[in-house]
């Protein structure tokens, strides 16, 4: 097998497994231990998770972020509900029918600016309450951060929580790459979940570092007994629990989790500050988390493929993504700079 | 952590990672590449795959076992088909609803018999096509081995074939321990799929070893344009896929899978004479694979609980099942017997 | 268009519609009136039903036995559950893969003794509970009569609702001929439903002779909100519902279910009575209520076809199935029979 | 029962049954017929149906159109597939989660014009064909004429063909209201279906004044054997469907359609020229149809409900709604003008 030479700034998920958690993977394969999360390890990370997020969580475990969001949602949804998320939201975008496969309810897309839905516009798109035509609203579902990298303030939160609240509603987050909005905010993870009222969190393992696998941390759920059933439902309970929870466990300790979100912001930052003045590309976006939106042409997004992989994201608007990996350096990022100046000669 | 002290013979799934796979998980973690399945180790396992199955084949992985019978049969099933398999298939007892949330078709259950469909029955429960009122017959899915450890001979599986082309169906085959049937009969792993008709292979990868991965074998498909599509929407899709694909080369290299499936078979059949003269015990199948089934009292098995974990099976027919895995020993099933033989006294 | 000449003990949907509830269609066509169940018929026939069944019930209305089974328990099941009913139970071999479609919850079928399921038995299948693994039971369904016309007494009813309080599962009956079985065991509509403990009721009208429609009675159900939304998703919902809703009038007024379903009964048992004595031809079943079972081999049947039409029901057991709706008479029956002595000969 | 006494303009099915359609109702019950569509009224109406729109067409009916649009799409899609349609049609706004129940499709909106979608937009919105991530495109769904009541031109329809046809994708077309877009046209009902390249019509029969049903019509579809399979799992096969079929033949029946829409279309454009002038009402949207919008405060809309009823349809917009049925009449509209003028004062 042949590794990929070339600078990677396509996606987290091009990245390998961290050390620490390729570490953990190790330490875990002693001997045998009892499956599908009734394991010592798996009790541990959901006691670890805890101490972070309340005592009144509910903790369970799947093996990627499409599985995590829907069964997530599927803990929150009748069937004749309807979500409300941004019209890029992966749930929107990226997971193909499984929301509709495995929720049967309806998704509307709220527009969004910059990455993000704003709390008014919410309120004048969710409609119809107890009209037995329509999709009956049931979840807010954000990113956080977007997939724009930008993040939601804790104000932006509450105020989406109130539309949630007034209208009956529960709030859903997908924090696939949740550390890197804690880290850029200077806050804890609870403080943008549990503190602002989340009622359920999908807590990303992969694009952080892992082999595989994401958490789902419901916060006092109503129907906490039921959850369960959902998850073996949903295709995601894993027979080797313990290789999925070992890793969280890496992740937490000595909160190697900020150090590697701080790590990949600034990586993104300090390329923001050294494309400046590079004609003819610009920033799309302002840059909150790990990841840079530019604006170039397509041409010389295919010429610097040869250099570094990275994706030509939105043909309308001319953008490219970078987005970057635990495993990048700041020499990637000089040296892919450099580059670009030479190729938009 | 605490390792599990007793001898495990509840499950492979107990078991961890094997030491040729966690060393190829550990060679794959270097530099980056192409995720979703778009990466050089995927292809090359694809490729490993076509030379074992043949050229035809579309080959597709997933997290676990129940994703890959779901994510298979959703490829050969309309929304108003029906699905036959025997009446303690994985699928229809251990898969809580995720056929109907994921396939929305029926199953229909056949009677079985030491854990096998016979042929003859399976001809006269398949009824009522064209009509419709009535769910419309589609695949037969037989487990090898089955969930009694016993194996469809070639010509039983020909004969089931027989039956799937004259109603035209399809044929399913759940291989979670597809490796211990073959190592049994001591026929290839084609003999037992192409070469019989076979049109949808769950290949197992957990059970054997794995950390987690199953493999997903499509023989000449109609649709192989769109099985990506089903993958995806089945929320299988790993974003790392390389740490799937990597082990089961790993599996396949040097037949490694025939070794480790006549290990545990060995072991079933050790245990069968070692038991034979202790009363009141005996065994409630015929050992072919790598389970044991005993008939034994709740209580004699409680007792055995301090010194080896295994599952009481069935309260009615007052069954425990052994299972034995690839780190059980010679030594784990004297010393099993030999404590059985002390406390049934 | 031609009109069926020939006697019709098919099916009661081969009748039209009785003169009475055509009488009451036409009065029902005056003016405007709010749609969707809104309007006064509507709202009186509901009025009605909390007469017959009590006030606590909520009722809505469907177009065919299809959706009001599967309305009716989509309201009752948590997308992870089954049902457990008779194993040729309509719901279960002659409603499509609509139960999974709609509900995406498992059917288990329980052995049916002439029609009905044993509450011992039943007792015995449900099973798993609180396995995440396993479908979780929540719902026993009933029909009744069943669809061998027989009927579970009032005490067999209430064994059956014990077993489903042991498990916290809820009863519901498929009453697409309810007023047969009221009739046969002469008590009221409410005595064999809210009095015995039936969570809801689907409440024929089809086949009693209204034109289309069906009633589903929820008595006292924990979700009365929602009922509606699950009504409107299951494709149910009428827009002029007043022409569904008259026609329950008509039936319920003066008791005209109690006439129509008691003439239809003595049809049956006439047939019985009648029969006794011809060679080679037997009751299959006990005939109760409208349906009368013959064992009879098919070239027999085949050769009545020119003369009255009824189904060959079942090839292995040689059954035919002959069903008495409101618009046969005594004149049939006794005409049918002396056929039947003649070609029998 | 209390007759609605107030003039309505509130919708279709508020309207009874036409007598025209109550005469046939009443034709068609002598006797017996063959139940679930075999019988002779049912084929007769499929074969006027194939006379209408071509000989190569299929032709299945429901009891209401939310079944007629899902049962129609379950036929044309995939389980990873993605319908667009308007962002004002009932497929998206009306029908609460049936589509994803019933399809487990994904649902896009594209913006409307006038109630209208334009190809060119429609282009841009079709994307990401091929990508695994994302749900598939398969279907445009129109509704004609619109939920404004505004028309499709044959132009328009063959532009937003074309669309499909370069992106693989089928042409449905709800059609609750078809008989007033032809009549506005000016053209025959194959000139808008077959003509255009329409694959699968929703043809309404509720609205323009039957009890209720509404036809599907397939138009040389690669599936014909396997509709009936789908509809029966829609929950739509009506028992006694020759009194669905009876009514369309009425409406057939020498261009009664014709007259029916003229009529009501008509009423509408009266609307319009009398209302020219009152202050502060305006028209929201051109006349084509037998729908009329205003702009009117919520007050006004309030006072004129004691003597006419019509909905609020859009409080941002301000806008009102008026639906002309078959028992409207030009003495309605002229004294609702008058009323509204008097309460405009």
């Amino acid at each position: 097998m042949e590794p990929f030479k070339k600078i990677n700034f396509s996606s987290e998920n091009y990245a390998g497994v961290h050390p620490k958690m390729m570490e953990a993977l190790i330490a875990a394969n002693t001997g045998n231990a009892a499956s599908y999360g009734n394991d010592e390890i798996t009790k541990g990370t959901v006691a670890l998770f805890k101490q972070i997020f309340g005592e009144n969580i509910e903790a369970y475990f799947t093996f990627n972020g499409t599985g995590a969001n829907n069964f997530g949602l599927s803990c929150m949804l009748d069937r004749f509900n309807s979500i409300f998320c941004a019209d890029l939201a992966h749930l929107y975008v990226d997971e193909s029918t499984a929301p509709e496969s495995f929720l049967g309810c309806r998704i509307y897309p709220v527009k969004s600016h910059n990455g993000k839905i704003v709390a008014d516009e919410l309120k004048v798109a969710v409609k119809r309450i107890g009209d037995v035509h329509h999709p009956q609203p049931k979840v807010v579902s954000l990113t956080q951060p977007t997939e724009y990298g930008t993040v939601y303030t804790v104000d932006e939160l509450k105020a989406i929580k109130a539309v949630c609240i007034a209208n009956n509603m529960l709030l859903h987050v997908d924090g696939a790459r949740f550390y890197n909005a804690a880290a850029y905010l200077g806050v804890s993870l609870k403080q943008i979940s549990a503190e602002v009222g989340v009622d359920v969190l999908t807590l990303g393992g992969t694009k952080i570092g892992m082999m595989m696998g994401e958490a789902v941390i419901f916060f006092s759920p109503a129907n906490a007994a039921s959850l369960k059933f959902n998850l073996k439902r949903s295709m995601q309970l894993a027979s080797k629990n313990r290789f999925i929870a070992i890793q969280f466990q890496a992740l937490l300790k000595d909160n190697l989790w900020q150090d590697m979100a701080e790590h990949t912001n600034k990586l993104a930052k300090l390329f923001e500050q050294e494309i400046a003045g590079i004609q003819p590309v610009k920033m799309a976006y302002p840059v909150e988390t790990n990841a840079a939106f530019l604006n170039i042409s397509p041409e010389l997004h295919e010429k610097m493929q040869d250099f570094a992989s990275f994706y030509y994201w939105n043909d309308e608007r001319r953008e490219a993504r970078l987005i970057f990996s635990f495993d990048n350096t700041e020499e990637d990022v000089k040296r892919f700079v450099a580059k670009l100046r030479e190729l938009a000669g």
